[in-house]
This record gives structure tokens, C-alpha cells and sequence, in this order.
């Protein structure tokens, strides 16, 4: 069900010309806003503005793309997709040998039907991406190759959103929104990321939320950069990248690989999928954990993923696309996440409140009233004593559900029951 | 020898019809204390006490027990074995079908011959116990059941016994005494540590040793709540329960798993016993380590068994018997706790009070004046210098005996030697 | 080529009579003082000298040493080899049967050509030392046998050498000279510190280095006892023994095994060498790190041999000989103490100057300007990127090393080049 509404979402989104700034991140932006996070808020720093270590680009907008033989045929458009285009590709319009054309095209021999997604953000050269039967296709001829784009001082966007919850500790969500006509990595995390977002606000949380919403690395940089004393009171971090298709999933740990958020997803997903291949930060991370978990910036930001970036054949081609990604894919990650927002949201450490155990039969709680040998314990009553045998203040909800052997998920109504005897008290856990 | 002595004085308490309350643990504790242990503390605490979580119950006193046939002869008696009644039956006097007696029987009927042990705390009911043979033999006719019990305002007993040392710190020693006519799952307990008590009353001794006789459960709650400031002078705490037969050595770790109870138990056992299970405390435990190990208590408690409660066919039943334990079994039981306790009271940490290693050879120390190639230092010289190149105040005398790998009781004498030689000092190691 | 140097080096010093004390130490010390290390400075601690646990011993010398058959034929002499002695043997000047002289002869049957290496320090008597073969000849007849040596008031000679170096903070050497006429146990050590020291004296160092050259055992705790102030300075140190051959690499680490000693002698071992063995310091030491890693001493000492000490056939016999050893292993065993040298100059933690990643484009290292799928980031932009996300001021440059998988020593480089692009701050790690 919600899958079905994320995967619409993506549809809806898909071919509008994104990149790492310019009218279609705005755009994205302003139809997210519009039709779904009414408080999302966009901000955009002026080219040449220097972030950190980078100076925000030039923006880059793409009117029209085509190569035209000698015919006059237009045997690449920009209409049949935006990945046709090198991105950040110069204006161009003039005719060109086979020979010349060659080195302006970008093509996969491996995979001869896939047309590839190249940018050349930060050299001056113009360029078109096409499949290998495309470009096997052309003959010595001559052609007409004509790019209208606009490389001119203007400004990155980016957007975010904040859902105030009664602490101020805040838990927070990035994914990034400047990758050309691509479905699972790119426009999968914008969708779970404005789910999420939507569930959240209908609720009353116990943190408070943070969804950002930028390019990918400069933008992330940008948003360390403008936020750096907000980030101080974030808890827990999720990057959401290629969470929509159906084939794998995938774990990128923090930097440090042990905080709160590996904790947490790492028990929701042993306890919530079948079974997930987890990388290593230093080998394979990728995506916008490089800034949020660098030196100095440090966030607790992990990556739960369905196939990784760099890992499935279809990353970065025109293949990643409506087909690849699917309604339960999505609704699967949204559910992981979910799963890992309410741990977190009852997340305490737990001291018991009486010495030695407490008496069970007295309060009816399954407790065998006759005991001896034919008659052990009720399952119930002895997870009940284990639960309180581990409430000594040292352990979160986390640990007393592995130390029980449940998932924490089902942990949370009878913690709260046990609270509600008075048999235990909840102590901040962060 | 010891261990016949033990097999003795259970044979002289098994028939005395024990449960949680009653003049049968008044009986036992009083039996211990003028028979062996004189400076034996009895309390009572009377009926409707708040203890903790818990309250002390009526007292329950068996009188007499019966199942008369229909010609009037005794299918079932008290006499037999105080197992036939149901632990804190109500009283009964009427005539019943063997359809309506049924309801209040309960036999094994994978155990043919044994009677099994239950009892009803907690739910007013009256019953019998009885073999599933003794069971098969019952007929369709009416039977006359008769129970003799009172349960009336009265007290809990239980007792302890305070061994004065040099220090106030103490080593604490905890047997249950609420089980009727069982050797393994209760008198075993209770017999080695008297014989451990009497042995630590003729020595003068480095810690204060307390040992304690409760009903198992409600009574260690009230020991803990009436001695909970003395409890904090503990520095190592031993269970004692189903220490007699000889089939088997099993484990009990403390709650935290890596107390000094701990280490100097599984210790000894690795060098002192052939083999023996360890068990889980999240998953096995199940006697009074769930009280004195429960968070807010933390006693470091351990339970060196031989045949763990629950682990053997004959728990709970009358096959736990006089023939299930054993002298050989109860010394061997008495020999590794006191091999604990030795252990324990010289347990230092040290430190070396000379700069390089020492000049042996003055000391005639077995040291080879003639080195080189054919003359190795002989191997006590070689353990000399490999105990004191550990001798920084970091190891205790078990951490050095594992280094150096032997037993901690043979090095005691070479430690005891090497202080008075004032090559190293002892310092505290709690 | 520097190999060639050291195993001249040992040439020159073989057969100068060495022992514990005495005039062969003296002259020892006094070539290596005048051929290499001017600043090297010369200490006598004089007969009957306390020293800790110890006592400095008659000072021995050795004049002539024969053994004459009835023929008056010199059927073993001092001049073949200073062995044929026993260290520290008295004087003797008689003739005896061959059954008496047997009781002072040492030889190996299982090594019947070598001749192995005896002492006797602390005990009076006189003897020789022949090979087994040698002996297997001797005839019943009467024997003349001469021993010319002075056992008399007189000093303990040691040597030092301090470099002194930018910081207070000291890297140290230390190797012994006490053996007679042995190769590989006993002038490797003098010879590759000799060329270490010379190596070092014409540098900038960071460190403070110093070399000392002393009688093992004894000889060390006397450095200690009278240095033990500057001791406390020490951040680095290493036993030269054993490092001449070319048949194994061995590793002994120190008492604590994680000392900063420890972790760049096994990187650079890991990096550097095919393979090593690794002792325990508990059942294998036996060298000089016996003193300097004792309680109270507690130096951060480890010894990268090839051959170890007692674990090669020739050990301590007159096979530890120049043909045992080789100009190549002396080299390699120069070559692993030079690059520890060079790590420890170089070991700094670093943190990040900047937050999120570099823009490493606008510095052209390598890095690719078009992305996307067919251009990976080149594996040296990686490298960096790799150590940058590492720089968050925990880590040492092996840390770095070890975590990005390349050697330190090719690391070094790298990380100058990102402090000179201030990129990050080095942080001292001691």
C-alpha cells in the first residue's frame, strides 16, 4: 500500500533534469513541498560561496540535446532522457566527423544496451551518453551535434525539514537529490525519506526529526557546513540511498561502527530480514556518509540499503529505472526504518525497583501457582524474571532484547507493562 | 572420612517433613546448631510480613496423611514418605471416587517408580503425591483421604552463622533448607556447609565467613532485606546445593559472569576436577543466585554443583535418595569449596621489591652455577623468576598461577617463601 | 654493502677474550670507542659493588691455557679458541690421570665437533671445554694441564653513547659483550648497534637515542640501578642480539606486548620481512629484556632477531661462528631497525583541518574530474581520502597504516604532502 504511493512518487519525479544544482533540483524540491511536507524549507548558496574545503559550482541547466546525422534524423534527443547528456556538458552546435563525435561519447561495450550516467562537474567539455547498440549503429557520416545548456553564476539548493519532538536530541535522515532520471539510486531515498517524514509528522515523537534533502557531497558539505551546531544534538543517523528494489539488502556501519544507529539497525535487521550483506566503511562507503561520519563532523550515520551503490550492474545506467525498483522494495526499507524509529523512540536503560525477584503469582502474570517438577515456570513469567534480572541500569532496550533473545520490537509493550507495575523505571538512555 | 561424616548428618535430617515455614526447618536448624554448630542465629518472621516484592506466608505443619480403600487399608501414608502430600495442603477428611481423587494426584508417568515433589504455595488446594505404579494399582471404588495440616498464623525460619576473621570483609556461603525428604536437592547443601563452617571455626582466618540456612527463594528475599548493609562487606559468595551425588561436576556463573567467585572457581575446577559443564545464568539459573545476584543486590555468587537441580532424572523426586549421593561425592563437593576459601585467603596482588631480576644463586635457590649451553637453570629456579617477572601489583595469585601454569594451592608456599625471603610484597588485591 | 662493514666489524673483534668482566670488555669497548663511536663513554664499577640484587664479582682474566699429553704435546690450547677455557675458571697448573681431568672437561656428544660454550661464575673450580671428537682421543695417560687466570679485585666495565636529539624523550639500544669468541650470540649486537649509532649521529633525530653496551644480566641491572632516572624517559627500545645470521627472523616482545615497541616492530616485520616468528616473553625470554622489561624497570623493550638465542644447533659453541653469520643478514637485521627508526621519527597522531572531505579536484592529485560509472577515483585520491577519513587525532601513523593497508614507510610521504597542503595537523602521540 504505502509501497504503491512511494513508487508513484518516483514516477512522478523521474524525468524531471536533476543535477547537482540548477531548476530541476528545485523543481524535485518544490513538488516534494507541494504535495507533501508543506514545512519543508529550501535554501540556496550563491555560486562561487566557498564551503569548508569546496566553492559551490556554477549552476548547470539543460534546455535541449540532440545529434542529428546526415539525414537530418535526430539519432539521440534529449527527449527520450536526460542521461543522454554529460552532465555539466558545455553548450555545443556545430558538425562533427564520426572521428570527432567518438570522443565526445560515452557508451558501456559490457553492457550494450545501457546508456551510462557520466558528469564532468569540474572539467570544461561537452559530451553525450548512449547505449554501445546506439553507438554501433553510427556510420562515417557527418553530424549535427547540438547541446543548448546554461553553465552560469546562480546557486545549490537544498531543502530541509524539521519535526520538533519533545526532546531536543534529534535523530536524523539525509538523502540527496541530483542524479538525472534514475530510480533506486536516487529518487528511492527521497521517497522513503518523504514517507518517513509524513508518518512522523502525524505523531507526537519523542525526538525530534531532522530530514535534509541535498546534492550529493558538496550538498552534504554545504549542510554540515551551515548546521554544524544543530548536528550537535543528533542521536542517531540514517542516510537513505538505494532503497527501492527487491534483490539484497545492504548495511554501511558509521565510521566508528559501533554507535547507537549500527546498534539499532543491526538488531532490527537480524530480527527483521531474512539476511543482509554488511560492507565496511573504510572499503566500500560511497554516499554521504563520507562527509556526515568524517573527522570532526561524526555523526552516528548508518546506511541501511536493499543492492548497495556500485554493487548491482544496473548503478549508474539508464537501467536503473521504474522496472528495477518495486512498490514492496520500498515499502520493505520504510518498514526497516519504521522498525528503527520506534526502537528508538523506546529506547531506555532500566533499573529494577525491588531486591531480588519480584513476586510474580500475585499479580496473575501466567505465573504457575504450583511449582515442582511437573510444573515449570510459564515461558511468559520466566522472560518476565530474565527481562528483570537485566534491568540494572546498564543495559538499553537493545541489549535486554538480545540478552532475552526477542526482538526489541516485541520487548516494547511489556517493558511498558513492567513500568506500568512499577517494577522497573525507565533512565535515559542517551 | 569427612565425606561419611556428611552422608551421616543427612541421613539423620532427611525424614524430618521440611517446607518454606514450619517446625520442620525449626526442627533441622535446631538439630544443626546443637548437634555442630552452636553459634548458630535462629529469626522468625512472622505471618504477613512485607518482605521486599513479597510476603511471608502462613505456616504450614503436616500432622498426619492418608488414602484408606474401601476396606479401610492404607494405599498411601505419611509414615512412608513426607513426599505423598502436596507441599501446603489444605486439610481434607471425606470419602471420594477414584474419578474425584484423581483430581489431586500427581505421579510420573514417564517415572513409574518415582514420587514426584510438588507443592501449592500459593492456591489453596489439598493433594497427594504418589508413584505412577502406586497410582495404577488405585481401583474404582471409594477412598477415604485424610490431611492433617495446619496453615496458620505463625513464622519463617531461618538461621546464619557469623565466623569472625581479621578482616571485615566476608566471604559469604548460602544453603536452602525448605525441601522435604530429598539428599541431592537439599540436605547435600545443608551438610557441607555445616562441615565447612566447622572446619573454618577452628582456624583463624584472613576473612569474616557467613554462612546462611533459608528456604530457598522467599527465604534468601528476607535475608537480603533484613541484612542488606552487611551484605555489602562480601567479597565472594558461594551457592550450596545438589553438592552430594558423584555423576557429574556443573557450574553456575554470577549474574556479571567475571566476579573473584568467579575466577577462583573455575580455577580450581580446571585443576582440581576432571571436567564439568558451565552454565548459562540468563538460561539456567534457578536457585538462590536469583535473589543475591539480582541487580541492586549483586553479590559475586557462583554454585560449584556436582549434579545440577533440574539436570538430573532424579530431581524433585524420592529418587533423589540416599543412594543418589554419596560420600566420595559430598567430600569432593567439601574439598573444592575449601580449596576456594584456601585460595581466597591468600589471594594478594604483589609487587617485586627488587630493580631486574633477583640474584638467586646466593640464595642456593636450586639455581645452576655452572651455565651455558649443558646446564639450563633448573626449572624451579625458572618458575622463581617467571613468577616474579609478574610480580608488577597487577596479578593476583590466581592471574599468576595461570601465567605461570600451575595451581594456585601449589603456589602458595613457593609465594609465602619469596615474601619471606622480602622478595616481593603482598598488597590487598580487594 | 653496510653488511660487508659489520661482518668486518665482528672480524676484527672475535678473539678478543671476553667475559663478564675483565680486560677483554675493556679492549672490546675500547676498538668500537675509537674505530666508530668517539662519544661513547666507558664506566668501572669496582669489585664488591652493590647493585640491586647483586654483587660485582672478582674481576677475571685470562692468560694461557693448555693441556699437555705425556709427550708434552699441547693437545688443547687457549690459541686455537678462547672456549677451550671455562669462563671464570681458576688457576691450575698439575698433572692428572684422565679419569681426574674428565671431571673437568665439557663437550656436546650429540655435536661431537663443537665446542660448546661453559661457565662458572659463582662457582670455584677450573675446567676446559673441548668437542667431543677432541676429547673421544684422549688417551689413558697422565696430563699436564695449565691454566694461567687472575680472579681478582678489580671492576665491572660498561659502555653508553647518548645522540642527542630534538626531544628529551629517548629511543634505546641495548646489546651485550661478555661472550668469548661467538658470532651470532654475542658481536652481531655490537655490530649493528655500532652502525645504527654512526648512522644516527649523522643525522637531525627527533629522538634522543642511546646505545649501551654492557655484560648481559649483571651488566643490565647495574644500567638500570645507575640510570634509572633517565630510564623514565625512555618511549622506544630494543635488544640487539642474535642478529647476524641468515637462516630465520624471530621477534621477542616486551613483558606487556603492546607497547609502542611492540606495534612498530611488528609492522614494520609484517611489511618488510616473509615471515617471522613470534616468542612468548613468558616461556622464551632470555636475553638483556629479562632486566629491562622487569617489574619496576618496565621499559617498552623487544628484540627483532634472525637465528633467537637456544633455538639454533650452534648456539652457544664454537659453530656460532663467522661462517654462521653473513654480511645479507646482518644488513636485513640493520635495514628492520632502521625502518622502526624511521617510523618512530615519523609517528605523530593527526586530526582533519577540514570538516567532510577535501576537494581534492582543485589540487590535481590524481583525482578523476569525470565521474560517474566508467571513471572510478584513482586509487591515489582514494589513499588519501581514505587517510583523511582516518585523521580524527586517535590514530598513529601505524594505526593509519595498518587501517588504509599500505606499510608506514610509504606512508610517511603521503603524509608530509597532506601537512604541507594543510589538509592536517599532526598531534604528538607520546
Amino acid at each position: 500500500m504505502i509501497g504503491q504511493l512511494m513508487y508513484s512518487f518516483i514516477e512522478s519525479l523521474i524525468t524531471i533534469p536533476r543535477s547537482i544544482t540548477g531548476d530541476g533540483v528545485r523543481l524535485s524540491l518544490e513538488r516534494i513541498k507541494n504535495d507533501h511536507l508543506l514545512a519543508l524549507q529550501m535554501y540556496e548558496i550563491p555560486t562561487g560561496t566557498v564551503i569548508e574545503d569546496w566553492v559551490v559550482p556554477k549552476e548547470w541547466n539543460i534546455v535541449d540535446a540532440y545529434i542529428k546525422n546526415s539525414k537530418g534524423e535526430k539519432v539521440i534527443t534529449l527527449a527520450d532522457t536526460n542521461l543522454h547528456v554529460l552532465g555539466y556538458s558545455d553548450s555545443v552546435d556545430k558538425h562533427v566527423s564520426l572521428k570527432e563525435l567518438n570522443k565526445h561519447l560515452y557508451s558501456l561495450p559490457d553492457q550494450p544496451n545501457a546508456i551510462p550516467y557520466v558528469t564532468s562537474y569540474y572539467d570544461d567539455t561537452w559530451g553525450f551518453c548512449l547505449s554501445q547498440n546506439q553507438r554501433d549503429q553510427l556510420k562515417q557520416e557527418s553530424y549535427h551535434v547540438y547541446i543548448d545548456s546554461q553553465k552560469s553564476v546562480g546557486s545549490l539548493t537544498y531543502a530541509d525539514l524539521v519535526i520538533e519532538g519533545k526532546e531536543q536530541k534529534e535523530i536524523f535522515f539525509s538523502t540527496y537529490i541530483c542524479h538525472p532520471q534514475m530510480a533506486n539510486n536516487e529518487l528511492s531515498g527521497p521517497a522513503v525519506a518523504t514517507y518517513l517524514a509524513k508518518w512522523l509528522s502525524g505523531r507526537s515523537n519523542r525526538y525530534t526529526y531532522r530530514f535534509c534533502f541535498t546534492p550529493e557531497t558538496i550538498g552534504s558539505v554545504a549542510y554540515i557546513s551551515k548546521n554544524f551546531d544543530k548536528l550537535q544534538n543528533i542521536h542517531a543517523a540514517f542516510n537513505l540511498t538505494c532503497v527501492g528494489d527487491d534483490r539484497a539488502f545492504s548495511f554501511m556501519p558509521s565510521r566508528k561502527g559501533n554507535t547507537i544507529s549500527d546498534k539499532v539497525a543491526r538488531h532490527v535487521m537480524a530480527n527483521q530480514i531474512e539476511s543482509y550483506k554488511e560492507y565496511s566503511f573504510m572499503n566500500d562507503r560511497g554516499s554521504d556518509e563520507r562527509q556526515y561520519c568524517s573527522p570532526g563532523v561524526d555523526l552516528p550515520m548508518v546506511s541501511i540499503m536493499k543492492s548497495k551503490y556500485g554493487e548491482f550492474p544496473e548503478y549508474h545506467t539508464s537501467l536503473d529505472n521504474m522496472e528495477f525498483i518495486t512498490p514492496f522494495g520500498l515499502e520493505h526499507s520504510f518498514n526497516v526504518h519504521k522498525a528503527c524509529i520506534e526502537i528508538l523512540e523506546n529506547n531506555f536503560k532500566y533499573h529494577t525497583n525491588v531486591l531480588g525477584e519480584p513476586f510474580l503469582s500475585k499479580r496473575g502474570k501466567n505465573y504457575m501457582i504450583i511449582g515442582g517438577k511437573q510444573n515449570a515456570d510459564s515461558d511468559s513469567a520466566q522472560l518476565i524474571l530474565n527481562i528483570m534480572t537485566c534491568c540494572d541500569g546498564s543495559m538499553d532496550i537493545v541489549d535486554l532484547a538480545e540478552e532475552v533473545g526477542i526482538y526489541a520490537l516485541d520487548l516494547i509493550p511489556i517493558i511498558q507493562s513492567l513500568i506500568s507495575e512499577d517494577l522497573i523505571t525507565p533512565i535515559e538512555s542517551f
